[in-house]
């Protein structure tokens, strides 16, 4: 009889998992010739990753019921609608990322979320116009100066707003019972920099809710709405492009916005005005809104300029 | 004219979002009266999920691509495939969950993933049953104990194996090509804690590679097999159950397992036998394999005995 045996030693550093080093084990076999940024970013994620499950200790049951959770969200994913997006924003993360990716000289208007309901081809008006088309809600006149951080006007500036009508629904969500191009419009800055037009106070509404999402935001103790604004894209040739919200200082959601948008630097003062005389002027009914909003532009950084309008983030 | 203004004054303390404090943000979201581990798992997976994020300085574009892959990996998973217990498996998630929960005393075998490829109920079988069915692949014996951490024999203990044929498919990936139950069985040790059987010598085989993961995979330079190996469950009353692999030593992935399986401690000593007479007498082709294992049982933890059972986790 002959019996031979046949046994292991180890060859490398990591080669078998264990607690201490499970990060470092799995990270070591990425190959060496992969993409630099990707091998990066991957090793980010997996030591964060095992250090949130060490911190968790999660038991074999909520580790599936992650599993779960994920799938769900997955499958609740259609062209229409973005769930993952949904649970970035609900987290924080897409903010997070935004705002790593404008972080602006001081002065400058701060950014904040473009959301998924901005489309590229608002009608474009003449100042002053009134983008309600439906007439609902209370009437507003928003007027406001474009200019750079040295304080000098920039004519000519392009303004895109959006915003949701009256029963917290933009028009792309509600076509056929919206007009179309309801609460659009693109303006243009004047040789002061200066533009107005007229609308209807925004207000708040509620992100989808109805996924897994939403069932997550409700186990946690958090409702599903979005702090009231207006939308606005601002840019010029040679500036950097401005995608932000103006927020209502009355909102009762303002301090709770469900995907974190409200920056304090973006929240305006509204005016209740009350003067018969001038809301006939404007062709409101008494009493109205006013806002003043001035706009300040960082310079172009290279290359930024159009990726921030092309890629829209959803929320 | 009559202008009133409205203005907000801060009533939380992190009510705004801010790079610096954003995870703090977040979780301050949580409500009072949410279930104590949800917020104490979100607000861990907030706090890494938003430190990785800084580490890594996402791109609006790589961003968009996370949301793509998980999107994709959603959309990946049916009632037959799981994609994200892939992704969990391939980032050594899964192994460290199942190495949280099965801390053991010293001498204790180690547990390691059970796959998902293990049905509860393999046929039972006398000692020495030869459970590779279709006859492939190289013949071996495997003989082994079960005691308990003082060296006791423990009798009457079960032990349920599963394994791959020579192809690299278990039996319910090949119906119908595969004799059913192939490479399945349960055996009982005996009065003195031994049992052996006979089977075909396992190889390596790849998970399912065709997804997001599998792209994924060979993105960061990494293949997609599996270490061979031998499945097995033991169990007998009053012991924690262990699930574990026993693994060749020779298998030229035993340190680049994709799953990270491998624990030193599970890899045995696997002698090829060129002996006639004994080939005769188990009646396989000579030369053939022999192994010899002692499975080392730990007491039960209140609780913890079903639970690992009865939910399935697959790689």
């Amino acid at each position: 009889m002959n019996e031979q045996a046949v046994s292991h030693r180890k060859a490398t550093k990591y080669p078998y998992f264990e607690e201490e080093t499970s990060a470092e084990v799995v990270n070591a076999r990425m190959g060496k010739d992969a993409d630099p940024r990707l091998r990066q970013v991957m090793a980010a994620i997996v030591k964060h990753l095992h250090a949130a499950v060490k911190e968790i200790e999660p038991t074999h049951d909520e580790w599936l019921a992650a599993i779960k959770f994920l799938t769900d969200t997955g499958h609740m994913c259609t062209d229409w609608r973005q769930e993952f997006i949904l649970l970035s924003d609900t987290l924080g993360v897409s903010m997070l990322v935004d705002t790593i990716n404008n972080r602006r000289p001081n002065g400058a208007t701060e950014n904040t979320l473009l959301g998924p309901f901005y489309i590229p081809d608002a009608p474009i008006y003449e100042s002053g116009a009134n983008i309600s088309l439906d007439g609902k809600g209370e009437p507003i006149v928003v007027r406001g100066t474009v200019a750079d951080t040295d304080g000098k006007p920039v004519a000519g500036a392009k303004i895109d707003v959006w915003q949701a009508n009256d029963d917290g629904f933009y028009d792309v969500q509600q076509k056929g019972v919206q007009p179309d191009m309801n609460l659009r419009g693109l303006f243009t800055a004047d040789s002061e920099g200066k533009f107005w037009f007229r609308s209807a106070k925004p207000r708040y509404y509620p992100i989808p809710s109805d996924g897994p999402v939403g069932k997550l935001l409700d186990k946690m103790g958090r409702h599903p709405n979005r702090a009231a604004h207006l939308h606005m894209i601002v840019t010029a040739p040679g500036f950097e492009p401005v995608v932000t919200h103006i927020f209502t200082p009355d909102c009762p959601y303002l301090e709770e916005d469900a995907v974190f948008g409200v920056k304090e630097s973006l929240i305006a003062d509204f005016k209740h005005v009350d003067d018969p005389a001038r809301a006939r002027e404007f062709g409101f009914a008494n009493p109205f809104w006013s806002v003043h909003w001035d706009f300040v532009l960082a310079p172009a950084k290279a290359g930024a300029a159009e990726r921030t309008m092309f890629h829209v983030s959803r929320s």
